[in-house]
């Protein structure tokens, strides 16, 4: 049965690949997951193309669904598939394609009409925009005990987290979960609206999402203290956020299994050491998970690290959980080397509030959550450089970026593909291979002692321990990959996940962008007076400086990590194939007396 | 339609397994080709068994045809199937399996009365025995320019000779053929029957056609002169031969493509230069292919090396030219490495003559092929220890050889069979690992490049340097087996071809035992007098102090040989693996100033 939407509103199409309806119309859908808050489908006189998804209602038989679809579903839900969930469809525009062929990446969808939408103005007003956005953790701390993957009342599953290397087909299992800035920016407070000005039609663009929109608008205020104030200073490559003066990282050590309510339920700890505090703290995944959620919905355009992706079985398992420590670790390492979000007072509360102090920690905690300085209003606390910056010269830095962001992104997936499958074969195939000629020297070593002639002996034994060298060596092969590649592995997956955060930055910066083009042709027009285009221009630099500063950021923490992990996987190499070259000096040896 | 046979004489049964058969009685056979000069059918009884095919003569619409085929078909030829041809059937019981799965040898035929037929006595005249034995190039030097295999007016198809490494099935190439001696040891010369004694029935055995039997029963004849004499002494480990008191070696240089004829037929010549005369002669595979079968003739309990197998196609081809000379090296080594065929007269005529004294060589020629002293004369030849030997130590040494020979061909076939999969890994996918590695390295490389910060230019020429590196180990892993898996596969097949040689050398040996015990038996029932038994009893001591001589001879290239060539193997692979980790180390210094 074909999926079917009634209209609330006329909606006229404007732009190419729009199609217009008329309230009470019955479309046929494509499919129920809005892109970008637009739905493809058919109207009643067969044409085909996009229109507004919250112009709409979707039919099915519980009517009380309505619009329930659209609110769970952001844009970076459509192609549930990918790695990529919350890339948006089209952010990257498909024209460069991967160079590798053994992995599938799902082709960008047949439109690529990305900023169309953006450009559309308002025509009528949609629904209330207070919809049913699953609010992350709101409530009591009690809620959490039911944090389906962080305790449990039954017995975990033994033996499926075990193999690390599948087969790789793009599914292979991700150290980071990559699916939830999106729908958490969903949360992000919106000002009310009060400028006469266009506004996007598009409730669910990240732009609107992100506050960006309304800040550019000047509909955001509030009052910004001293320590709240962030500043982007011009460095030798461009904005940059001002360092962190009070520099300092968090070790995360082995975590623990812990039970409460007498032993009916279990959950791992983790215990943080901050160098600023050197006070050790005791934090649960779901205390990372909601810190997470916090930063995503204040922080519009910076790159929040993803943490590492729940998993509903095998959670005690030691090879999960030394994963999630180092997957922690890593993250723990982005979020200190960040000056903003190594700062802000969330993330400092999670590090420093005393984990036994029930009191502090939910007091703590609610006042993040009721903290006014998200979205829209984050900006206003940013201080730029005294000298505005170029807009041109700043879009073509952003373009060049996103041709970055797509090239490195390609390059990322074929290098993990490549090593995951590389690890693979030296656990299965190289490891047999030298086994198999280990085990073919012991058995010629064994017919040879047939002869047990004195000036036989010796040689047999030197063969018998070369058969034994070649087993140990196929050893090596098989634990090898858990030294050298894992960590490649793990690096990748966290970049990964800064890579699909950048499309929605972009996004926020490009939709500002619009938004002073658009007042330049309104004064034109005399549609807006130059002192609100003025202001509209200030705003998109602030935005513009906080994007080109978390690209700066982002650079310099790439080429960090990547000339350290490659340092660190050439050095595990380098000791392998020395490990290899000793066993074999050792099984030469035994051929000088035989 | 069934295969049928006619008797042309009485055959009674005396063992089990053998089926009686009449004069003109038509029996079916189940195979036309003999084994050990016995035939499978079911006479006009209805009975099954084992008759001797000399007492038959198949049906056929060619009348003339009859016995062509026993003739052309010795016990060798049994199984074409096999890598083994000329292991006689039965010569191994079978109950030994190989331990690896991966490669198929055939399985013994369903019987395995091996010595049963020795036991037998001749009933009635067998045919004359000079059937149509295949003779090795006996006419003129000129027929030799036909040989099909060192010359040729047809241009070689290129590109046949290439890949080494099967897929391994018990099929791959073998770079020594391993079934001649069988054929041109039926040409040994048999000395005439005068004895009164019991003489074995089968006229195709290995202890017949050697001139073993006749030795052992005291029909050879001829003038040893001194320099043909050969010592057997007692070593420290039992008989041995007289060591070589003028050991020399002789270099195989690069072999040369010659042609005469005017350009009409071309050919490898190869530059042999021994030691002892410091002279360079010429020599092609032909006279290699005529030596080998002038010694098989000769020495009935050597183990005459193998010589590299004939080859259709590529043979002007520099892959196959150079395996056949590192073959021809292997086979060198072992010619002036024994004490006996070292000094022979057919090999040194072979390693001295002057290439272009045509005459010469000519002279040497036939007076080899005229040499009275071999086969049965050759154990004339042969000057034993005072002491005789012990038979029941004998037999029980033989039989320890025996199971030796046995388990080490099993082991060598199974690690020739891992050795060449390895290889094949090594070359495709061990190099296609490293290089996808690579590859991913330098995709990633160019990705960073499109950040042309001044920080970033380093870290992305490393890791591109990084990339090259793994290229570069993906072409060490595809180049190394060249130099240290295949001489390991050039040991193997040489040894292979021994170890085919032993059965054949142990079935005369045994010949002879039984003889005795047969004597023994005939004296006791007085059918032969004491001297005759004596005598007997004599020349077997002769025939087993041979047989143990050369096992020791044997066993001590054999540890000579394995020594060396494991750690020859073990130096390269160690150099190898150094080779990678200098390669890495470079790589890893290229991160230092990124």
């Amino acid at each position: 049965m074909a999926l079917r939407a009634r209209a609330l509103y006329d909606f006229n199409s404007e732009n190419p690949g729009e199609v217009s309806v008329k309230e009470n119309e019955v479309l046929t859908l494509y499919s129920e997951q809005d892109i970008e808050g637009w739905l493809e489908g058919v109207n009643s006189k067969g044409e085909r193309g996009l229109f507004p998804a919250s112009y709409v209602e979707i039919l099915r038989s519980d009517a009380a669904s309505t619009f329930n679809n659209n609110s769970c579903n952001t844009s970076g839900d459509t192609y549930p598939d990918s790695r990529y969930a919350n890339i948006p469809s089209g952010g990257f525009d498909g024209s460069h394609k991967p160079k590798v062929e053994n992995f599938s990446k799902p082709s960008p969808p047949g439109f690529t009409t990305f900023s169309a939408p953006l450009q559309q103005q308002q025509q009528h007003p949609p629904q209330q925009q207070h919809h049913s956005y699953q609010q992350p953790s709101p409530g009591s701390d009690d809620d959490w005990d039911d944090d389906w993957d962080d305790s449990s009342t039954v017995a975990d599953e033994p033996g499926t987290v075990g193999g690390r290397y599948n087969d790789f087909e793009g599914n292979g299992p991700s150290t980071y979960r990559v699916s939830t800035s999106s729908m958490s920016r969903g949360n992000a407070q919106q000002a009310k609206s009060s400028a006469t000005v266009s506004r996007n039609l598009n409730r669910f663009s990240t732009f609107v999402k992100s506050g960006g929109e309304a800040f550019v608008l000047g509909e955001a205020s509030g009052f910004v203290k001293d320590g709240d104030k962030i500043c982007v200073v011009m460095g030798q490559y461009g904005p940059e956020w001002q360092e962190n003066p009070y520099p300092f990282t968090c070790a995360i050590d082995d975590p623990t299994k812990q039970t409460k309510f007498k032993g009916m339920k279990s959950y791992i700890s983790y215990k943080l050491t901050p160098t600023h505090t050197q006070n050790q703290v005791n934090r649960r995944y779901k205390h990372f998970d909601w810190l997470y959620a916090r930063l995503v919905e204040k922080f519009p355009v910076i790159s929040v690290p993803h943490i590492p992706e729940k998993q509903a079985t095998g959670r005690f398992e030691e090879d999960f959980i030394s994963k999630r420590r180092k997957g922690l670790i890593w993250w723990m390492n982005h979020m200190t080397s960040h000056p903003v979000l190594a700062r802000c007072d969330v993330f400092q509360h999670f590090l420093t509030c005393n984990s036994t102090d029930e009191k502090a920690w939910k007091q703590g905690k609610r006042k993040a959550e009721k903290d006014e300085m998200v979205g829209a209003n984050f900006f206003l606390t940013i201080s730029t450089p005294a000298a505005p910056l170029d807009f041109q010269e700043v879009e073509s830095k952003i373009d060049g970026f996103k041709t970055f962001t797509k090239r490195m992104d390609d390059s990322a997936l074929q290098l993990n593909a490549t090593v995951n499958e590389f690890a693979r074969k030296q656990i299965s195939g190289f490891k047999k291979e030298y086994q198999k000629v280990g085990m073919s020297f012991k058995v010629l070593s064994q017919a040879f002692e047939i002869d047990q002639q004195a000036y036989s002996v010796g040689l047999n034994q030197a063969i018998s321990f070369t058969g034994d060298a070649y087993e140990a060596i196929g050893e090596y092969f098989a634990e090898q990959p858990s030294k050298d590649l894992d960590p490649i592995m793990d690096l990748l997956a966290l970049y990964q996940g800064h890579l699909a955060n950048y499309p929605d930055i972009i996004h926020v910066q490009k939709g500002a962008l619009t938004k002073v083009k658009e007042s330049h042709k309104h004064v034109e027009e005399g549609k807006m007076d130059r002192a609100q285009a003025e202001g509209i221009n200030d705003r998109c630099n602030i935005i513009s400086c906080a994007t080109l500063a978390e690209i700066q950021h982002f650079h310099q923490i790439r080429v960090r990590d990547f000339k350290a992990q490659m340092q660190h996987y050439l050095q595990q190499q380098i000791a392998f194939f020395q490990k290899i070259t000793g066993k074999l000096e050792e099984a030469l040896q035994k051929y000088d007396n035989a």
